[in-house]
């Protein structure tokens, strides 16, 4: 099957060397990423293989200056292992020293998916922004927002949303189609938000001046981030400095393929049962092992393939040289399909079951953060 | 030739009922109108002909209830006597009592004409909203606001702003498409505001609960209005009471036709020097007259076609007993197309004489205002 990857489909087996090429980005190899680069699985293993203007960080970081880690999340279904990528690199980033702005992209799920404003607020706080708090992020070092609650004061609310409905003038339909398939006014307006939850924090009622932001997307993503880049090249209304992003691979879906929260077989949500993400791994977790036994043995198991091992892979073993070892193991036969299950069963366990001790902490803390401020 | 009104051309020779019949407004001829109506001679002369739910506004009227006059302005060019007729009614409805909600549409001129934002803002307050004040709007009754600065606190911007992003799920491209023409992003975002304007009024951080709003335009923006009107009904975030709207004639541009603020030669601006209003209506003044003098005398002048009957008409002659004089000489032949341009020349003197004098106490406080209000 030819590999497709668009914000409206991935399917195929990706050749993300072929992606950065055909989406005009640079290799995350090409770059000299410090230390500290290391500590994180996703960087250290290749998971963030690609990025555009990625030096821009680099720099901030090295120089001590300020920069903002931008990214938004979509308040529908359960959070994920696949979504669990992004927070890893805001909460990294975070400690990092940039300012995190935390997007609900609920204007944007309203107009695409469910018209229960209530349940969507519900969801971005007791299931992402949880989730979010108990991996680790720090909301005091955090500009939490709603897109239909740009609240703040007045000057900095209309700074934002006028910078969205002004950005229209600097793109065509053509474009927009081009990148959003068959456009509705309501995909539309949630694409300039989009666009302008990227570009607003260098304006002046924010962060006071332009100054280097990254988004960490998905490949599949990288279509808003060209647009993003067009428009703030384009718009003169305020002088940015080029956004830049990185991209990772795709989490593993369970069954193989993307991880996919409208497929409820696909994931496994970090509020999961630690018994329930057992039995869906049993279940669902596509194998890279041989038909039978005994050629398994004798020709190994595919670990690139094995969602099993790929979980481990994308986190779930932090251990360089245990994974290393899984992997050869499993390449060589000595390792059956259902062990590296089990080995992964009991990873998740262990991390489900700490996860959710710290979700309860998080839970109030959450509380207490929406008390104290206004949305 | 085949008359034409859509928000993009108004041409031929306007048949008012049928404009009535093919856009489903109602005829105001069919209210009975209370007499403080007879005040204004825009609803005294009939030159506000339709309307659409205007009953409720009457009503609103008769028991002293809250209502809101919602209008934008577009920021562009001169504001001349075809604007001066909204700007009448915003301040006749506001001295029986309405709230005025007045906008700078500069959000929409920015996406569709001028991107320079300062221009368009000195535009509004020394052009535009100096001849209102000088007309006699009040500013302390007025919620005068431009569209990319929402100001006020953070909740009542984001209010806004968030209804008109979330208007998109309820319209599709090809309704959009049938009133706006050709598409483009900026004109979308600027007709997904336009909506917002008409309808915010009503929410809960703006007059704090649904009231009637009356929105006065020309026979032409009708389409905007259905537009509204149909938003106002399927979006379920709020209940809406429907929008009122009514219809007045087009203003005659001085050569005939529509004035239009880009044809320097169809209109004279209320900022006009009076000797070069008299100059342009001397040499551009369409005449209902007839070839020759004798011809005249004999046959009479058609005053439905006299450019210079029709601005008596629609305002500089305020006192009806003398524009029937001057109708009925026109008609007979005994006045000639000089004449009539004479008089509504001095006429227009004097308007102009007496208004410059408004102006000037009009700009200090237009500066005042802009002071003691955070934009």
């Amino acid at each position: 099957m030819a590999a497709k990857v668009t914000p409206w489909e991935v399917k195929g087996k990706i050749n993300y060397n072929k992606l950065i090429k055909d989406f005009g980005l640079k290799s995350m190899s090409s770059l000299k990423l410090p230390a500290v680069f290391e500590k994180e699985v996703l960087f250290r293993r290749g998971l963030v293989f690609a990025h555009r203007d990625f030096e821009r960080i680099l720099k901030a970081i090295k120089e001590k200056k300020p920069f903002v880690m931008m990214t938004g999340l979509m308040p529908s279904g359960k959070m994920h292992f696949g979504h669990k990528m992004v927070a890893d690199q805001v909460i990294f980033y975070q400690k990092l020293g940039a300012k995190v702005y935390l997007n609900v992209a609920d204007i944007e799920a309203y107009n695409s998916r469910s018209d229960n404003l209530k349940e969507l607020h519900k969801v971005a706080l007791e299931e992402y922004l949880t989730n979010y708090v108990a991996l680790g992020l720090d909301l005091s070092k955090c500009d939490f927002y709603f897109q239909s609650k740009r609240s703040l004061d007045g000057a900095k609310s209309n700074s934002y949303y006028s910078l969205a409905s002004m950005l229209a003038r600097h793109v065509t339909y053509n474009e927009f189609k081009a990148i959003y398939g068959d456009v509705s006014p309501g995909k539309m307006a949630a694409a300039l938000l989009q666009a302008a939850d990227m570009l607003h924090p260098q304006l002046p009622e924010f962060e006071g001046k332009p100054l280097p932001v990254v988004v960490p997307v998905g490949a599949d993503q990288d279509p808003h981030l060209r647009l993003a880049r067009d428009l703030a090249k384009r718009c003169k209304l305020h002088k940015f400095i080029q956004l830049s992003s990185t991209n990772h691979k795709f989490a593993f879906g369970l069954k193989g393929g993307k991880m996919s929260s409208s497929d409820l077989t696909s994931y496994i949500a970090l509020s999961e049962d630690p018994k329930e993400a057992a039995r869906k791994i049993k279940k669902y977790a596509f194998s890279g092992g041989r038909a039978t036994l005994e050629e398994h043995r004798k020709k190994g198991g595919n670990p690139d393939v094995d969602v099993a091992f790929q979980m481990l892979k994308f986190g779930l073993e932090s251990d360089d040289s245990k994974l290393e070892d899984l992997r050869k193991k499993y390449l060589s036969g000595e390792m059956l399909s259902g062990e590296m299950k089990m080995y992964l069963v009991e990873k998740i366990t262990e991390f489900l079951e700490s996860h959710h001790k710290k979700r309860k902490v998080a839970k109030k803390q959450v509380k207490k953060f929406m008390k104290e401020n206004v949305f």
